[in-house]
C-alpha cells in the first residue's frame, strides 16, 4: 500500500499518518519527492480494510498494491482447479475437456424438459441446465415452476445421466435446491447477494457463479472469495455479458474477461453466449469466440420450440440449431487444444415419445 | 405493441403472426409500407410478456408501446404518494417538507450511534440511518453488528424520537428487522433480489429502495412494482449514483433521474449524495443539486469521527460538516419550494455524555 | 511514480529497472515488502510518458502519482480564471456573475435568429449561441448554413450587443470562424480532435470546450491543456452529459463533474442542460441542479418555434419556457451566491419586426 | 415510422399531427388502442430527419422503423464488398483470405520500421501499419514524425511490397497522406469528425475506419455512410474496443460487434486486439476470438523492441511473439474457413542489416 500525501503536508501530519500505519502492524518507508512525499507501507494490506487512512489530514490518496482477494488467486494456488459435478461419471469443468451445459431457460413441463435433455446430450452437451426459480424484471412475468421443476430435473437426470444445474435465488431455498441439483447457479442479479453467497458456501455443492451486469472482474473474484472463505472451492465463474451503452446486443460479451480471469484465478471460467448476445443467431459466433479466447466451457439455452418458450425465447436455440453450433464448434475447440464429448445420434423420437 | 416484419415476408407468415397475436387477445391493424409491413396490436401488452412473438418467422422486431410497470406509474395514480415513517409524530416523505435521513454508515457501538443521532437531529435531520447488516464486496471486511445494532437503534429512537432506517439483506432477516426498524432499506446490490423484494412487500413497513449500480430507471420502477404487487405502496425510491466509465467519483450521480422519476411515478424520490460521490467534500454540492432537481429528500452519512469509521470513512461527514451542509442547503430548499425542519442548538455534550 | 514489481523478481531485473529510471533523470527509493518490492521514483513523471517502463521484465505495474496535466491545474494557478468574451462590455465567465449562453441550435435564417437573440437577451442571457456548421450523425441531415450563418451572427451581435458563440469543426474553418465569432466552440465529438485543439489555440479567441461523450474529467482537462500549451488560456469547460447505459435521457448529466472540475482546475465550468437531458422539460431541473452544484454558467437551446427546428427540436425551449426557466433560476443562483443579469421587458414585436 | 400519441390526445391535435406527416410526403394509418392511439407513417422516414414531429402537441414518442443508414446496409447491397489495397498484387480485405495488418504504433525511425516490416511480412502479414501523425491525450507526448514518416513508409513499401496503412487526423493532411499511403486510417477519436470523413471520401483511397470509444454500431455505420455518400465505398470497419466501467483491460473488446456488423453491412470488418486489450499478452486470445467470431482481418501492433517504443509499448508484440500469435492463429482461421498468407522464413538479419 502506498500513501500519497498532499503538497504542503506538515511534519506533524506526516508523523500522525506514519503512527496510524505502524499501529496497524505495517512497516513504513518514506520517499520525499519534488512534488509529493510518499509513504510505502509494508505488510498485508488486505487486513487493513477497516483503517480509514484516506481520511487522515494530509493524505491525498491511498493506493493498494495487492489485489483484495486471496484464495481465488493464482498466487494462492498455481494449478487449475478442476470441478467435478454430479456423482458417478459426472462432468468435469476446468480440465482439458470443454464443458457444455445446455438446456431450456426454464423448466416449463415434463415433455419439453425431457426432449431438451435428450437432444442436448445427443449433440455432446455434458450437463443440463433448467430454471426452477426465475429472476424476472417484471413481477407479472412467469417465475418458474419451483419445487415441481426440481422434481422433474431429478427425474431427467436419472434417465439421461446428465448432471443438473439450476439457479437458487433465496437463502431459504438453498437446502432444497441443493438436495436436488448437482450444481447451484447464482445468477447475475445475485452476484453480490452476500447472504446467498455465504449460504451457498455451506452446502458443499459446486457453484456456477455468474458475473453481475456491471460487476468488474475484481468484484466477480471477490464474490467467489465469499464462497471460498467458507472453506469450499468448487466454484465456476461465468462471463455472461456486461451492461454498456451499446443496444445492438442484449449485453456486451466481455470476451477479454476470459483470458484475464484465467490469468488471475485458478477457478474454471465459462461463457454464456445466450444471455450475452440475447439473440439465437449470435450464439454460434459468440461460442466460437469464447472457446478461442480460452473458456473452459459454455452454457447455452436450448428449447424444443422457442416460439412457445415462457422466457428468453429470442435467444434460445432450436435442437437443430444447437446441433449445428456443436458441430461447427468442434474445429475451434480442437484449435484451442480442447476435447469435446462425442455426439451420439439420437434415436428417432427419443425425447418426444415421453 | 408494434410488430415490424422483415422485407419479403410471405402472406402465410403474416397470417401466422396475426393469428398468434389475436389468439393472445389483441386486435390487429395492418399497415403495408414501401419498405416494411407493420402490425399494430391493440390491447394490454403488459399481459403478453410470455408470448414470444419475436421468434416467429418473418418478424424483425417487436416494439412495446406501453411501459412495463403499472401500479407505480403516474398514469395509475396521479397524486403524489406521501409516506409516513414511524409512529407518533414520525416523518413524512414525498410532501412539501424535505426529508433528511442522516447517520452513520454502520452502527459501530452505542456511543457513536447516540452521538450521531443527537447531532443529526439538532441539525434538522428527520430520520436516522444506521446499518446493522452491511453488504461488503470483500468477505474479510466488517459486516455489521447485526441484532445488537438493531437493539441499539431501538433505544436511540426512544431517546431522540427519530424514526429508524436500516438495511435488510436476506429474506430470513426481514421479520426481525421489521420488528425493530421504521423503514426497511433495500440496498443497491439487492435491487433485483426479487425474493427479498417480495418478502419485504409482505411486512407492511415503508421501504427505501435504492437504485442498482447499473439499473435503468425502468428497472428501478419494476423493482418497486414487485412491492406494490404485494398490495403495499409505501415505497421510496433512492438515486445513489450509477456505474459509468468515469473514475473521478465513486459512482456517477444521475441527477436527471430525479425529474424523470417524478414524472413517471407517484412515489417519493430521494438522493444519496454520500454513495454517489464517495467523498465527503462532494456531499454539499450534490445535495444542493439533488434538491434543486426536485428530490423529496436526502440520505447522508455522518460519523462522529470519520477517521475511525469501519466503513465508508471517506464519504462520511463530521458533525460540523453536516451542520454546515444543512445550513447552506436551506436557501436551495426554499428556492425549490421545500420546507426543512428547524435546527435546534445541541446542548453542550448532549450526545457525548452517554 | 511508483513501480510495483512482480513476486520473484531477480536482483538483475531490479537493477535494470532502477537504471532505466535513473537514466531518465529520477531518483529511486526501494521498499522491499513481504509480498512485493516497490520502487518509488522521485522527479517529474509527466516528462516520462515515453519511457515504457511497464514493459521491462519484472515490472507488474507503474502507478502515476502526479496528474498528467499541468497548466490547467489549480496547483499551477490557484485563483480562478475569468474569461471575458466580446469587445466593449462583453460578457465575463468564471466570476461571480452567472453566464447564460442561449440561442438556437443552428442558425436557420435571419428572422429566427434575430427573434431568438432579442428574446434571450430580454430574459437575461449574456451571450448568444447559434450553429453555422453542425456535426450530424447522419450525412443526410441538415448541416448548417455555414458562412451565411456567420454573417447573420455578426449582424445580430451589432444589433443586440450579445457576444457570439459558434462551433468550429474543421481546422480549415478556424480563421474564418474566428473572424466572426467572439468565442469558438469545440463540440463533444471533437474534444479529442487534437489538430483542431492546436489550431484553435493559435487564434487567440476564447474557447468553449465541450466534454466528449465518453471522456473522463482527466481527458477533458488534457484537451484543454492542448490549448493552454499553445500559450492561450481563455478556455471554458462544458459538461454536457456523458454516455451511459441509461436510455431515459439523451445523455447522463454528470453533475458531479462540476465540483470535481472546480477543485481540479482554475478554468470556468459551465453546463449544457439541453444536450444532457435531450428534452425541453428537463432543461429547468437540470439548470437548477447545475447552478446549485457550482457551475459558472449555462448554455441553453432556445428556438422561436421548436416544432419547425431543423435540429435538436425536442430539447429546444420556446421563448416563453426560457423566460420561465430564467425566472425560476434566480433564487437558485442567489442561493449559490451568484448574480444574474436583469431581465428587461421585450418591446412588443422587437424581434419579429425585422 | 410510428407515432405514439399521449393518452387523452384531442382530435384536433391528432389532425394536426396527421397533416404534418402527410405534408412531409407520408401516408398515414391510424390505430386506436385501448391505452394509446398510434399513427403508422408509410414512406421513407430517413428523409424526414428534419421534421421535428416529436415536439407536436399530443405526441408521446416517434419510433423509427428503418435504420438511418442506406448505402452501407446489406439491404442496399447483398454481396460482400471486397476492398483491394495497394497497386500490383496488393492485399484484399473482405474475401476469404484473412487480412493481417501489422507494424509499429508509430514510425520512430528507419531501422525500426524496416525491421518491423520484414518481420511481419515473414510471419504472414499482408499489410503494414505505422503512424506518422499520432493522436495523443497529452500535448506533451510524442506525436509522430509526420512527413518524414510518410517518406519512410513509401520506401519500405518499395522494398517489401506491403501496402501501407497510416492515420490521417486533419483535413489539411488528407491529400499529403493519400499521396503516400495505400489506405487511410481514421482513428477512434475522429470517427465522428465529419469534416474529415467527408474529405477522406473525396480522395479515392481505401479507408480503415475505427469505431469510436463510445460509438454504437449504428453510429459507426453512419460514419461510414458519410464516406459512401461521397460516392466511394472502399471502407473497412474496425472494432477496437469500447469504453465501459471495466478497468482490467484498456478497453472492452465488443466481439459481438463483428457478427452484428457482418449481418448489417456489406463492408469488411476487422478487429484491433492491441488497442482493445491494451496488453501484449492479450493479443493472442483476442485475435483468436475475433477470427472465430467472423472477422475479416486483424490489425496488430508489433515493435522490434517494445521497451523502447514511444507509444503503446505495453500492447506491442515483439517479433517473436507476433510469429507465435500468427502460428497459433492458423488453426482458428482454418476453423473459420479462412486462408492465411504463408509464413516465409526471414533470412538472418534481413531487417536488422539496414
Amino acid at each position: 500500500m502506498i500513501i500519497v500525501t498532499r503538497p504542503g503536508i506538515t511534519e506533524i501530519q506526516l508523523d500522525a499518518i506514519r503512527e496510524a500505519v505502524e499501529r496497524a502492524g505495517f512497516q513504513t518507508h518514506l520517499s520525499r519527492g519534488e512534488h509529493r512525499t510518499i509513504l510505502g507501507c509494508i505488510g498485508d494490506e488486505r487486513m487493513l480494510s477497516e483503517v480509514p487512512l484516506a481520511t487522515l489530514p494530509g493524505v491525498e490518496s491511498v493506493i493498494p498494491i495487492l489485489k483484495p482477494y486471496r484464495q481465488v488467486a493464482r498466487d494462492f494456488r498455481a494449478e487449475a482447479t478442476i470441478v467435478t459435478v454430479g456423482e458417478g461419471v459426472g462432468a468435469s469443468i476446468g480440465g482439458n475437456a470443454l464443458a457444455v451445459i445446455a438446456g431450456p431457460c426454464s423448466v416449463e413441463g415434463r415433455d419439453m424438459l425431457f426432449e431438451s435433455a435428450h437432444v442436448v446430450k445427443a449433440a455432446g452437451a455434458t450437463l443440463l441446465r433448467g430454471g426452477a426459480y426465475k429472476p424476472r424484471s417484471s413481477p407479472y412475468a412467469f417465475r418458474g415452476l419451483g419445487e415441481e421443476a426440481l422434481m422433474l430435473l431429478t427425474e431427467v437426470r436419472e434417465e439421461t445421466g446428465l448432471p443438473i444445474v439450476t439457479e437458487v435465488m433465496d437463502t431459504r431455498q438453498v437446502e432444497l435446491v441443493a438436495a436436488h441439483a448437482d450444481m447451484l447457479q447464482i445468477g447475475a442479479r445475485n452476484m453480490q447477494n452476500f447472504a446467498l453467497l455465504s449460504a451457498v458456501g455451506e452446502v458443499r455443492r459446486p457453484v456456477l457463479l455468474k458475473r453481475g451486469l456491471s460487476a468488474t472482474v475484481e468484484e466477480l473474484l471477490l464474490a467467489a472469495e465469499y464462497i471460498l472463505a467458507r472453506g469450499y472451492d468448487h466454484v465456476i465463474l461465468c462471463e455472461r455479458g456486461i451492461r454498456t451503452f451499446e443496444t445492438a446486443t442484449r449485453n456486451t460479451l466481455d470476451v477479454s474477461a476470459v483470458p484475464v480471469l484465467k490469468r488471475e484465478t485458478h477457478l474454471p471460467v465459462i461463457v454464456d453466449p445466450s444471455h450475452a448476445g440475447g439473440k439465437a443467431w449470435l450464439v454460434a459466433p459468440l461460442s466460437f469466440a469464447a472457446v478461442a479466447a480460452g473458456a473452459d466451457g459454455l452454457i447455452i439455452e436450448v428449447h424444443p420450440k422457442p416460439s412457445e418458450a415462457k422466457s428468453d425465447a429470442e435467444q434460445s436455440l432450436t435442437p437443430t440449431d444447437f446441433n449445428d453450433v456443436m458441430a461447427r464448434l468442434r474445429p475451434f475447440a480442437a484449435a484451442a487444444g480442447r476435447t469435446m464429448a462425442a455426439a451420439t445420434p439420437l434415436m428417432a423420437g427419443a425425447g418426444a415419445t415421453r
